[in-house]
Formats: C-alpha cells, sequence, structure tokens
C-alpha cells in the first residue's frame, strides 16, 4: 500500500455556460490585461488515496467521480496521479 | 506572440476550514471508498494568454491571481503553463 497524491479536475462542458469564466474575462480589459481569453472556472479537487498501485488508485478516483464527485450531465473529470 | 495555455489551481490556506472536503471526506466510508483521505476542494481556473514567451505568460498569471483571482489572506494559488 502507498498514498497517491490525486488531482481531479472539474470542469463545465462544452456549451454549459460559465458565468464566472466569463465574469473574469468580461472584467479583463479594464483591468489592464489584454491577450487573455477562454477563461473557465472549475473545481480543484486534492484527494490522498492509499492503495496498491497508481492504476489502482486512478480507478478508485474515476470511481468516485462517477459515484458523487461530478455531475455527468454538465462537467467532464480530468484525474491526474502524481 | 504564441498562445500558452495556463492552469491556475487555487486552493485554501492551511488552518482556513474546507467544509466542502470536510463533507466529501465524511461521506466516503458510507459510500464504501476506504482510504481516501486529505480531501480538499479548491478552483481551477484555465486560461489562455497571448506572451512572447511561457515566463511571460506565467508573469501575467501571477499578477492576475495577485490583483483579483484570489484573496491572499486565505487562498493560495499554483500556476502552471502548459
Amino acid at each position: 500500500m502507498s498514498a497517491f497524491s490525486v488531482l481531479v479536475e472539474v470542469t463545465l462542458r462544452p456549451g454549459i455556460a460559465d458565468p464566472q469564466g466569463a465574469t473574469i474575462e468580461r472584467a479583463l480589459p479594464a483591468l489592464g490585461f489584454a491577450g487573455v481569453r477562454g477563461v473557465t472556472v472549475g473545481k480543484a479537487i486534492r484527494l490522498t488515496i492509499d492503495a496498491d498501485s497508481a492504476d489502482a488508485a486512478r480507478a478508485q478516483a474515476d470511481e468516485l467521480c462517477r459515484r458523487f464527485l461530478t455531475n455527468p450531465v454538465i462537467e467532464d473529470a480530468v484525474i491526474t496521479v502524481g
């Protein structure tokens, strides 16, 4: 058993309104930031998982995402085991 | 000028209450997930920055964080340019 640090990045699926990202993007020019675009705001969930291998940790994180960390209708998840 | 994809991971600083993370962690055993701990929930902000170099893109993201993406009293930010 080793402890694996896992990052789950939850983003809104394409086509789903992202008012937080849109508000940040709209504010940028007035604050002097040119050349910044495509702003999206999602969730960064960090976990420590005790598992036998990195693959087992990833499988458990994937199951967690499908069961209750994300809403698959409107959200995507990217799992990074590091 | 190139376009750099930037991820800003905003996390609560140590000692700041994280009720979302605590609620997830408390729910895990009842859902059959043993061996998952240290759950924290932060924000994952993605941006596309037009800049001359990766360093310039990182500097602009850093300035954005300090100016208005994070609250430095309670939040830390980790910037990844990729």
